[in-house]
């Protein structure tokens, strides 16, 4: 079996074309593939926020898993394809720093044996496949990165795809001790408005955010209802969420906003 | 084959996480499992629109499957797990009545030798996995309900899980004749905006909402266009819709509110 | 192996059910389909916009999968069921036009040898299975047409559903030439707001619309950042889109809007 995942920010119906050309491309190996789709929701063109998502996601999968993540504003420029390797799992998208930080959460840094090991899609006849002259220019998830993945999933290397190259990296910042708190941003709203900051532990003393306590609390039901809250999330990151609230409307926040968390 | 239905409030990637971490589980078995999304756009920990969708779609799937459905409001608090096994099927997720109503219309009810079975589940190494100390306070899906479903996809039984517990229960409440007509509650609002309401019959009389006659029909193609309707859904429940129209912005109604429909 | 996809305007919840129909239906068969989930989410009852998206998905699919589609403001009026054979192909569901876009792009036109073969669905206990006495009212997608591809899945042939008959048709209209440049149609708008267009080319010679200038591109990386812009998307339709930005907000347009692209 081969699991395949999809992330990407396209919504409805340009996903299953993706699924539609691997199953064509896999032909009688296709009962073998598993897809699991990670999300179609990303917020249009927020690299950062998939970059999140499949961070958040990819740990819990087998090795041998394929993931093919899209989220694309550089789509058509000369930006190349990716295929990278890491963690017994192979990443494919765009070199724009989507794929890394999940990448290098799977395995070593920087010069150690298990970092990731990154090649350029070298677009061949074979991924373009017969009767098509060329990849659309609007389309790379389906033209370029679902053959790719089929051929990967029929036992390709992704060696094979072409030649090692470094890949474009992202990070998503540290949040900042300031003389008064920390300065961090807002990586992600998740469906409950909750605010996953670009921090890794909570603040051991108390802090405020926009002259508002949160509570420091290990799980949601230390805070009373309606309580704004700082937690460590599952993904391991800082959250701050309102208990059964919706923190993004009550704070007025959205991805990518810095915030002030002020000492107390 | 074995068939694992997810329905959560999750919205996108967690639900990812959790089939990530059942295929993981399994292993070589992962090849025999088929996932089907029930719903993830539950509204944030409405525990009875949870159920009144796993009440909706579990009795057309066949005998062994495994339905997870997760909304949980109180995660972290010391509510139970449950595994609750009936009419063949088996569903896993928190005690808080979710899993009820689906749980009882497969099998029979009260000391009936069918009515279902719960178990408690006694988080136990097995569940949590090598390698992880405890459970996330946050994310029980995917650290305690996803790897007891594994096992219980491996052939492990429900009563394996844990002791016999009598589970919190769930009910729609029913609809109310009072003196003018009846009092009813909205469950749950489609995405046509139709108002679900917790009656098994639609009213034998003519009924208004609002001062507005709603037309009793057995299908929406008997009501003109953008005429208000009564009708008894493909679910077993009455619903009011607007033909062709959406009833819930027309009478500015959602889940959880209560009305009165007047005889006329 | 037996693909089947699933299209429809349902949201949540109710394409589960389908997909549980299916699988119970197939019993040990079962463990042979891969469902693929192409749109849930298509505009409530917009017909055209299904047809849109149909039409743009099913050519990437393998011969022999099996699309159910259900965009059905007529449901419990005496308009009929459909299968639909083209270019090894079969498409099920509601006789309205929203499949024949779709099987005539696979096939040939007219009297051709090629041109799609439709039967009507003659409804028998056979589909409805034991135990019900009739199908729903509402809901003919998890009654008639999910059963009706359980048994296309099993092996019976699309000719044994029923007579042939000539169904209902749909075209997208043609932009239409004026003096002063084209009248054309939205179709369809995606997640990222861009307008398609019910034209098959961008025009040869600069436009505007209400106004503003759209730059012809043959990708979006060849416009500035919130510059407009006119190109032929990957779907074979031109589109008008705002790179990086939303078109349909930009312009105040929604699907089914005519719009006007002046010569400049």
């Amino acid at each position: 079996m081969k699991i395949i995942t999809l992330l990407t920010d396209f919504g409805s119906f340009y996903p299953a074309q993706m699924k539609g050309v691997i199953l064509s491309r896999l032909g009688d190996k296709a009962t073998e593939i598993t897809f699991v789709d990670i999300a179609h929701d990303i917020p249009p063109q927020d690299v950062r926020a998939g970059a999140f998502a499949l961070l958040s996601t990819a740990r819990y999968f087998p090795a041998g898993t394929i993931h093919i993540a899209v989220v694309d504003p550089d789509v058509g420029m000369d930006r190349m394809g990716l295929v990278v390797e890491s963690g017994g799992q192979i990443f494919v998208g765009p070199d724009n720093g989507l794929l890394l930080p999940a990448a290098r959460s799977l395995g070593g840094h920087g010069g150690s044996p298990q970092a990731p090991q990154a090649y350029k899609i070298a677009v061949s006849q074979e991924i373009l496949g017969t009767g098509q002259g060329q990849a659309s220019n609007t389309f790379h998830g389906r033209d370029i990165f679902a053959p790719v993945a089929a051929l990967l999933a029929s036992g390709k290397s992704p060696a094979s795809m072409g030649p090692r190259v470094r890949p474009k990296d992202l990070n998503f910042g540290a949040a900042r001790k300031t003389d008064s708190g920390f300065e961090a941003t807002v990586i992600y709203v998740d469906r409950f408005g909750n605010l996953i900051l670009n921090m890794r532990d909570v603040p051991a003393f108390s802090v405020s955010l926009k002259g508002i306590k949160l509570k420091a609390v290990r799980t949601y039901a230390q805070a009373r209802r309606i309580e704004p809250l700082i937690t460590l999330g599952s993904h391991g990151f800082a959250e701050i969420a309102v208990n059964q609230g919706n923190a993004a409307e009550a704070f007025r926040l959205k991805a990518g906003d810095r915030i002030e968390l002020e000492e107390i």
